[in-house]
């Protein structure tokens, strides 16, 4: 499978990347706004992999030419920014193309931080609405600590959510998903349940704050 | 301690009450709307402790009588009758009482369960509203699966997040959690953060429903 990232050169862009090139056979593109930071990311990314014994290749483009390129499209992006890049490479996405959404609306305050959706009820949702019709989008990889994931020393040992309205992408989603060690996929239903699963991103950031030996917080069910 | 368990007669109620009787010497007052039910419910739960060989006494009360006699109320009624509940029993809270709140408001569509809370932001919230000035009111047992709570067979190996305002009453609060045994106590901060605590009920009955090998589904944070 090709997957591209865009905002690959953020911390969650950064671990999924690494994490695919390092445990599966996937080609990994990077996007970015600008195509030469998509470069130098790539770079570190290989330095990276190339320390831990794994040689791979990983390209670096425009967000729109990797996503042209790729059969599933990751919005490694911050939420206010998710809306503007769906339409920027909207042209590039059909029907064949999977899109996967991690973005998470949150707002802080002197307690904590709190869940903050869109007025689309998501982000999941958002990306849903603003995505070209017939393109099918999975909400997944929400509630991981950017920096266990991008550690490749550390096992991640947690679960993840997808949530989504079409059984094939999902299962799409579900072996990339699968396919990153110790990472465990649950299914939490579809695109209106998103909320229930963003929102547990500010409480793992709560609890790492409010529990002194508790860091890069995940989750697990059971 | 002695601990009332207002709506007591229910199902978090009713496993709190077994799991406190059972793992702790806390003496556990359970209180309801009518007496009858109250003490109808206390025979049920001495003959599941004789089962399984702990003879307790549990005694039975009207939700104002059982408050009055506590250390620690514990609203275990549905969110609709938080409200009600903490009026009808605050001539007999003061400021050495701890007022516990476990309900979450949710509603349910063909999807799934969504979180809605009330006005006030989170039920833990309303009843810290509604609560008498000075009486201080923590958030506790919310993600709790009742039926699993309720099975002393089982063994619970989950976590439960406490927030609140004040330290004291926190700490109180976290005593009796860490009593029942497999429950692991994490702190998720001020009254301002239940929402994101509250909203893990209906994801947790969300991913009971998704995902067929899992049940009564709890969680943990590491």
């Amino acid at each position: 499978m090709r997957i591209a990232i865009l905002g690959g050169t953020g911390d969650i862009g950064q671990g999924l990347a690494l994490r695919w090139a390092y445990d599966t056979d996937h080609e990994v593109l990077i996007g970015s706004r600008d195509p030469e930071r998509a470069r130098t990311a790539t770079e570190e990314y290989e330095t990276e992999l190339d320390s831990h014994g794994v040689e791979r290749k990983i390209n670096g483009f425009a967000n729109e030419m990797a996503a042209d390129r790729a059969d599933v499209v990751v919005l490694a992006v911050p939420p206010y920014h998710v809306g503007d890049t769906v339409e920027s490479v909207a042209g590039k996405l059909d029907e064949g193309t999977v899109l996967v959404t991690p973005a998470v609306g949150m707002n802080g305050d002197d307690d904590g931080l709190h869940y903050h959706p869109p007025k689309a009820g998501s982000v999941t949702e958002l990306v849903a609405d603003r995505a070209p019709d017939g393109v099918p989008v999975v909400g997944a990889f929400h509630n991981l600590a950017a920096d266990r994931l991008a550690n490749l020393d550390l096992e991640l040992e947690v679960d993840t959510l997808l949530v989504g309205d079409d059984e094939d992408p999902k299962e799409t989603v579900r072996l990339l998903a699968d396919g990153i060690e110790g990472l465990r996929v649950l299914d939490a239903g579809p695109l209106a349940n998103a909320a229930e699963v963003e929102s547990v991103t500010p409480l793992l950031i709560n609890i790492a704050r409010y529990n002194g030996d508790l860091h890069d917080v995940g989750i697990e069910f059971h």
